[in-house]
């Protein structure tokens, strides 16, 4: 019975981690990290909202299966040599949709910040991440899947850098 | 003892629970569902901090009891046709003021982006709800009082959605 | 063994509160309370990112020891007068870097808004707490050290209150 009532507690506290975790891995630059976040078989998405409710495939960055996270990764590190910017990373709290098995259906909103050199601060993107995670043995989460749905079509850069 | 330890975790997650229930029904467009993380005989306040901070009556938006929320829900319905925008609550963590018996006040901060079509996004509201949560037999909680508290009365549009 | 797995969620909900009550101190402009979310010998300090990342000493505001921080505290009281701004945080969920004895390491990211009378909500900072953080025997934490990295270099007004 304490099982029952620790298991939310524990999933909620091992979402939490791995969404800051994420975060964290981009806001530092910490591309290996951050593919480290997915499941080796893993798929993320950056898709406009509009796109994503209606099911339509197009996506602003999609990165399924290691070949293409790697393809992102360095496409990345070259960019952050000759434009170097600092993003900022605050998500709210995971929200579990579903969960069956091993695999939880989950949600978070995010806010994110970007900082050019010299520049102020400003608003970058806002959206809802639309997550698979999978737990393993040792009860760390990974995602199977997270599709970054962004409110605006309109982002102030061309989208190189996941959200 | 176990049972002493567990309660404080049990709430944690259970009013962050409702707080992203309460942010997603919003962000979503589900109006129904953002009335039911409210009990029947529940109240919903937006209301500037200069008022609260007074305790002036008023509000910008006032809903006490069942009608008045249906009311607000048509009226939104209505504008989310002509002029669509849509939400977006990142919301912090809630922290429990009190607790006693079955009632639990509760704080949390908020902030509020929103996106037309066709523009960037834009900051909407700031501030901080202030909450008295119920808990039912089953663990759920729903608000028998959340008066959403913005920072500033200047609020580019005429508040219409809840914040 | 139940206590190995309750340790990270006890851990997780009470850096959590920690979190909420410095951010609520700052943003109620209870500045008794901030001091009190650190242990007597504590440190604050509000570095840009470029000095931390490089240990750099230069820091944009630093409390070390009783004294320092009870200056700051007079220096704000006095400025609220004259020139009243409130605050706003929305802080993402801690994450524990390192655990020790009582000693844990974690880190957050926060956004900070700023509301002048009379005029729309704006944002002042973004950045990530360092924190060091030790808990007393009734599993309190306090900051034993916080720094508070910005993002930009550039912040809108000159530094006087805390991030």
């Amino acid at each position: 019975m304490t099982e029952d009532v620790l298991t939310p507690l524990i999933r909620h506290v091992a979402l939490s981690n791995l969404n800051q975790a994420y975060a964290d891995s981009l806001d530092l630059g910490d591309l290996a990290s951050w593919q480290g976040c997915f499941t080796p078989d893993g798929l993320y998405k950056a898709q406009g909202r509009e796109n994503f409710d209606r099911g339509l495939p197009l996506a602003a960055i999609l990165c399924d299966g290691k070949g293409m996270f790697q393809d992102r990764v360095s496409v990345i590190s070259r960019i952050m040599v000759y434009a170097p910017r600092s993003l900022r990373h605050v998500v709210g709290a995971p929200r579990i949709i579903s969960a069956s098995g091993e695999l939880i259906r989950a949600r978070a909103s995010f806010s994110i910040f970007h900082t050019l050199p010299h520049e102020p601060t400003a608003l970058l993107s806002v959206g809802r991440y639309e997550d698979e995670v999978l737990a393993n043995g040792a009860g760390e989460m990974r995602f199977r899947s997270r599709v970054a749905v962004y409110d605006s079509l309109l982002i102030p850069n061309s989208l190189v850098y996941p959200l």
